[in-house]
């Protein structure tokens, strides 16, 4: 069994670590850091958690310390960005934030808005997205969702899609914003509309540009939903086996699934799951290629590749403690 | 006061122009048709109604008969289509289906999947967008939902937008697949996910394409929303003056707001009413021109454009009758 | 014309009581008070009113001060009870508020929590629903969005009910929560779930069983719908004629609907709108009566409910102002 | 192995059996039964079942000929209550329909609308809640939704409460309608608004007075969600251990959580599980008790009783299978 802590465990995505963590055979919490909750039981957003027998929220200093064989770092950027993470700390970090992803420090100033704490650092940490680009260090940097949506739908195709051009129209539930309370994220405001925010500004687009080699132009929307992601793609194609090449990639997959020719990726399949759909289709008018990707922005979106990454580097089946069954209603 | 007549009133753009005759103070309802509710009383879906002395349903051909000064053509696109109409059965016809948009009757079995059965009246109607395309005669072809918000946010930019490469990812409320059962309208398809569809194929592109000047690529979205379409348009401009071409194009408009800078447009102000709003972006990657239109789908997108076409033609005040008021909750 | 302000108006009743104002005929807007916007445009929410010449926002001190002949109080209930307002200061008040609803002093330290600071000025407010008690004075406290479906449900038929043993099981949309940052209005929160809350301590009981003669259980829930508010009252009947006694109590009105029998009230019909639906249904098992009132908890449940009472403290015609007409999809 | 075979399969609670069971250790799909789709693949509703190697569908005739030790029949009420269903046929029979719940044949009349066209055999049949009456025989009524989660709420607090004025005011979402086209499901008719239905005229009204011993008044809501259910229960105490009644009916389960005094059960901690939370309140104004119950109802609804029960009954882990854990956002 190999230990996990958890830091901003009082957050969406942290809770949703904490669910893949205690359903996984080989993990055991040792851990559960929250600044606001230190000091509570770890049942705090549940109930039920109380007949397991877990620890306490701690800071998430004293979480960091506990020596954790895994540490799962579910903090804001900033936040994450001051942490000195190390090998040496524990043998594999995986951080859900945006604080490693860039390998070019100057990058944080212009998208994310503050100057990066630990630039030297940054060259250490593996951007990884499993099926595309595993990861290479114990210091990994788990995509943002947005980018996975992305990147799962374009990554097999950079070489058989023009690089210019490429418009990428993503859709998320408001969980991707967080627990925290803003104006925009009041039911009020959410509720019965769609509200594109961060239009052409969004910080996922240079994780995006590192990994594909080109830029693209990204408009994200805050749907009413709960949860799930939906990436619509655009691309000119440059080749034509641009369904084989997908369906290359994902062959052996057990979270990733090419829908067959004319049915499209449905949000509702791989909502409260670790599955991701892509599905790809020709524009009558125009001859360009689409590919959706949906995906659910907590599961393959955050804590699911996060755990999934884990077990890739710490050599445990890839799928265990994920969610990869749905129910489609 | 002018007769009206409406044809189709049971769906769900029928009874929202209902709705404007009602609150139209030089409109008075003369007939109002359904084949399927012939007989009933106006108040079938809304017993409000029944304190108003309005006629009852009658059929279709019997409420063309009637000799109207106004027919609102609510039928769905094949049974518009084979209708007889012409200004000396009414003074004006507006078709909120899509029987008449199109010039080419070719185009019809490509993208309606249906033969024009009256190719050589199509001619005579006049594709009417108020604020961009004025209806010249009084047969009057009511422009598409989605039509209508791609056209508000980009025609005013043809000539500083290269035409090639125009992307439009649009998304809309379940009322704009109408009332008609089907697995796709149902609830629980819809609610709490997001379902693209007629992915590349909508039958509302050559109407854009043929007001543009180019085709653009279209990808409808299903929102778990009643009402309510957001367009987001894609484009590579060819000029730095767009703003003030959208505020040139607008200024005198009372329905059509184009927001300030940095804002975006509100699909809940618009919700319930006949008003657009419109804003436009520049994205920091790729530096393309992102364009987006708000409107009410069965508002602005239907029941408010057509009876503001009819006044237009009926020599009334553009705004009579339509809801421009909103209440932003 | 009437001269009108109003206070907190920022908020959702306070801009839902704007959007009245300005369809009204015969008033006219002359302050609009919010303490945290005072010298933004009026057009803060909604860049659509620039276009109006409407005043900017002041302070509410100074929006009280204006001498308006109607004061729309829309504060919260603590700042609304320590105004001095007056028939002196202004022809006619009315209080969206809780604050002046209640005629024992001491039932604001039980169901409100904090001492009212004016206890000697309760006696001289109207408690007003206008179709059951019109006001009678121009002090006019508005009932609550839940007093007002449920009165509007059982305050005909008191006297063919049991006093005893009636239970009110409510639902209302999430702007009844106003617009303040919550972690219980968070979307997170509100999306695709229901939430009870106060659950048998909510502060409308009171207000409710003084008018009724009798207290009420009443549980509140919080639906996942923006607005509109379901009052599902369940009474032991003691008497035959209840359906009889509610026709006749709405016989002459163009804002309550009694629905034919076995019609269910509509919230859809009244969403957006100041009219009201009610529906009488008899326990197949049990017998007990069951009356469901449907209205919008902004419109006929706060700002569409204080325009109509203060039409009729002013003489106005009862409904001028009022949005009776919906869109029922 | 024990093995299994699920009737009416393309249903919501069909596909819902179908996960619990590929999820099951001990379980083992021998059989998929559907007229409408017989012949198709496993993954008609979802392409990641093509991986598993199941069955195709058969005839539903054709699934309960096949032998299996377990039949979950999820056909709707008519079909199965023609079924002759015996436990020489199969070890084990979960009918997740009404038609085999009520021990009295005239009450299919009554409340089902059909003639039952096996009375004779209602006798053998076992209605089962796991937690409060276990199956006593291998062919299993599994309870309704609606009854399930009121007889958690109250069954416990039979003796310690009036049976006398018992109200539930319930709300459930759209999939407990089932995914059959009708008005009342289409999307247009659920999304933002809440619905009363079937007012005092619930089916699921005579399988909860016969487990209670009493009736109560049983008023069902649609709510705006997919999937979910809470019943609101009001009773009046003749007893003052309400809670400890609960909490000690529940202390051993991992499927029912009794929430802490003043917590409400949330919804959202439930919905896609197999898990239950009970809350009680006392009212301030008359004292009645509260017993509030969340249910998913395609889970503990449904599903997952369904195979909580045939763990029961085939001596099984109770749980095994079933979803307990939840992501509450």
């Amino acid at each position: 069994m190999k230990s996990v802590a958890i830091l901003g465990a009082s957050g969406y995505s942290g809770q949703e670590t904490l669910d893949r963590v205690l359903a996984h055979p080989g993990l055991e919490l040792v851990a559960l850091g929250s600044d606001s909750l230190a000091g509570s039981p770890a049942g705090a957003f549940d109930p039920r958690l109380q007949r397991l027998g877990l620890p306490d929220f701690t800071t998430n200093d004293e979480a960091l310390a506990a020596g954790a064989d895994v540490v799962f770092c579910c903090l804001d950027h900033e936040r994450a960005a001051g942490l000195s993470c190390s090998e040496q700390l524990s043998r594999v970090v995986v951080d859900l934030s945006g604080a490693h992803r860039l390998a070019d420090p100057a990058a944080y100033d212009e998208w994310y808005g503050f100057v990066h704490p630990h630039p030297e650092s940054l060259a250490g940490w593996s951007y990884a997205v499993p099926e595309l680009s595993p990861p290479t260090t114990g210091l990994i940097a788990n995509p943002g969702c947005y980018a996975t949506a992305v990147l799962l739908a374009l990554q097999p195709l950079v070489g058989a899609i023009e690089p210019d051009g490429v418009v990428v129209d993503a859709k998320s539930g408001v969980s991707g914003a967080g627990r925290t309370l803003k104006e925009s994220s009041h039911a009020g405001a959410v509720l019965e509309t769609l509200t594109p925010y961060r239009v052409g500004t969004h910080q996922h687009e240079p994780e995006i540009a590192q990994a594909l080699g080109f830029d693209v132009c990204l408009v994200p929307h805050l749907l009413p939903v709960r949860r799930g992601l939906v990436a619509t793609c655009y691309a000119v194609p440059a080749a034509d086996d641009l369904r084989e090449r997908l369906e290359a990639a994902y062959a052996a997959s057990a979270v990733v699934t090419v829908v067959p020719e004319g049915a499209v990726p449905e949000l509702s399949r791989v909502q409260g799951t670790d599955a991701a759909e892509v599905g790809l289709f020709a524009d009558r008018a125009t001859g360009r290629a689409i590919v959706i990707c949906a995906i659910d922005n907590l599961g393959k979106g955050a804590a699911g590749q996060a755990v999934q990454n884990a077990n890739l580097a710490l050599g445990l089946e890839e799928t265990a403690g994920l969610r990869l069954a749905g129910v489609p209603v």
